[in-house]
């Protein structure tokens, strides 16, 4: 498997675009649309809240023929409880059916933005005859700006791997920041590839993938109310079909594990105002649920999450967090470090603080990219979760989002 | 039941103090005690996290007989995570034992301050002197001083009620702030009456009272290491001895809950950084419990929290941590309010958003108490939780708190 230049539009067949249509305040483009020449396999992972958007009703409509040609996805207004929202998503599915001539359920739909506000569908409608024109391989990148709300930087990447000597490709791109409950916001992630599969497998793959990478930042359960990963797949790159768990499956699920965990610790490091990546760690517990429960309980401290910001190896917060994740687990036994580019330092053992040195400390939290080890030495099961820090900016941005 | 002057000292036979003894390093009073002439009944609640401190191990014990006659509480420094804590909160305690010539178990103890330091319990021996001399009934203010942290203002409260023909009182002083999940700080309460009651009823008083008040604000199982609610009773008020659930009872558990209840919100809306009160009730919900975890989800939201910095009347924020509460209840049913001194606006109605009058939401989340309601219209069962915003200034707070 290789890292390569692009998108969505690495893998053979696919196009995309990005424009402008009037949704946005601050006339960023805002609607973006994935077309494949060829009908694709397609399958997708959705929201667990209670309250769901209507791109996420229509999708789920359109989906289950498990064939798919193109994915809209406008950002600005997440058409999430709002009057007329199902209609709205329809006619913006039927608007890009029509100017691509294919069927309405060959499209999904994906929206991210303000709640409760009645979508501008004319506003989509009129953008687009250009988001068509304007499909080219080129366009990925547009496309990935376009998914964009609160981002820092657009969320990209593509590999390509052999399967049956063929060179398969997997691109995607993604939107998201600050996922972690109760930091939510929309996550969207559309993942492209040229690989013939069908569609079981493709389902069983990408979730998979999801439970292990975007799940250690938008907990299930725990997520936005418009959160979708979609994967389209068309077989243009003519490796043999994927029909089982064969060798050929696993180096597939290989390279998709490896794009979802880049992009969702790339959504964890560009968290709404964060200044660092913030892993944890929890090794040596009972069981991998376990130690899931606790990495993510601490990752969702805002007290870790601030010091991490200040630079503060307030290891305490760590225990503390651990402590009301609601898992049994033994505190006299925990050994915490803190690792960064700069060094390693073990603050805590069994439970108890050490004397470490502060300067090194410090040092190792002005990574931008610090882990929290916690070894409970009680199992041999290993969880992580990814974040980041909680600054003046998370609270500056979501101050003032809506108006 | 009227409202009196003072605190712990308000109730007959109890007298308190607060002094430096050098465990800060602000030289703020960091050494609280409340004393009581007479032997006290007495019944604590205590965290729920996994890790805990040491003060909560050695106050459990002392309390198994049910009585105390004194209670010695440190700031800056929690006992917790740190090797010999258990010796170091014992050594307090005999300090204290010593001076006021009582036994050892007679006197209980909790520590507020950093996780994982060694508690310098020389200070504390060397100040206990000085605060065992200090004791009287002025010193109930000295002793709400030593006890705070990030606090902005201390905390107490006194009642008169009339039980038997006789005035009966409670105090209290509390500190604690910001202490919604995962914004936890560590939550004491110390409770004095001079009412009879025997130590099963005060237990259960103070039981059911914690679960309806304290609980809506810092979570049962999402504590800090070192909460503890005590109430000490010591009878000298001369009602006949509360034994079961007499009128008398009902009289007495109706003042501990207006104390606990009016203490919860002082912490609630003196939460780290906060510049209001922030109070979600769920209302027509099918059963208490999950009006409970809904209003706790909204509470808990950052970005809730945040919108309420910010003024805005983002109830798509709501909603969406409603959604993620792991509740089953219908959206489509769902109507939200938003209410202060300044009015009240209902922003969504049936899941969906009304045109409401922006300028009229602006000012009503001016407010420095904001109530914001979600009707289910699906039972009659309703539930309250208790926070604040989230500001710039609870990150600068907790971004250096250790250091």
């Amino acid at each position: 498997m290789k890292n390569i230049e692009g998108n969505v539009t690495a893998p053979k067949g696919f196009v995309a675009s990005g424009v402008y249509c009037g949704l946005r305040k601050n006339a960023k483009p805002d609607l973006a649309l994935i077309y494949s020449e060829k009908e694709c396999v397609a399958a997708a992972v959705y929201t667990q809240n209670k309250v769901y958007g209507a791109p996420i009703t229509v999708t789920k409509e359109h989906l289950k023929s498990g064939s798919l040609k193109a994915v809209i996805c406008n950002s600005g207004n997440a058409n999430t409880c709002a009057p007329g929202g199902i209609e709205a998503a329809k006619r913006t599915c039927a608007a890009v059916a029509k100017e691509l001539n294919i069927d309405i359920t060959d499209v999904a739909v994906a929206s991210t933005g303000v709640i409760g506000q009645p979508l501008n569908v004319a506003a989509i409608e009129n953008g687009v005859p250009e988001l068509v024109k304007d499909l080219s391989r080129e366009g990925g990148i547009k496309a990935a700006h376009a998914i964009m709300t609160t981002d820092l930087a657009e969320k990209e990447i593509a590999v390509e791997v052999e399967i049956d000597k063929k060179p398969v490709r997997l691109g995607a791109i993604c939107k998201g920041s600050g996922m972690i409950k109760p930091n939510m916001a929309t996550m969207l992630c559309f993942i492209t590839t040229d690989a013939a599969i069908t569609t079981d497998m493709l389902k069983k793959a990408l979730k998979n993938c999801v439970d292990d990478t975007f799940n250690c930042v938008s907990v299930d359960g725990d997520t936005s109310t418009n959160d979708m990963v979609l994967i389209m797949a068309n077989g243009m790159a003519g490796n043999k079909e994927i029909q089982n768990r064969s060798q050929a499956y696993k180096k597939f699920v290989e390279a998709l594990k490896y794009i979802c965990t880049y992009l969702a610790k790339c959504m964890a490091k560009d968290g709404e105002g964060a200044t660092k990546l913030i892993t944890c760690e929890v090794i040596n517990a009972k069981s991998k649920k376990d130690a899931d429960a606790l990495a993510k309980s601490v990752i969702m401290s805002n007290l870790v999450k601030a010091a991490m910001f200040g630079k503060d190896a307030n290891w305490g917060r760590v225990l503390c967090a651990m402590g009301y994740s609601g898992v049994d687990f033994d505190p006299n036994k925990v050994d915490v470090t803190l690792t960064s580019a700069y060094g390693s330092v073990k603050v805590c053992e069994n439970g108890n603080g050490l004397a470490f040195d502060e300067a090194l400390a410090l040092k190792v939290l002005d990574g931008d990219e610090v882990t929290i080890t916690a070894d409970l030495k009680s199992g041999i099961c290993e969880g992580l979760a990814w974040g980041c820090d909680l600054t003046y900016d998370y609270v500056k941005i979501n101050a003032s989002y809506r108006t």
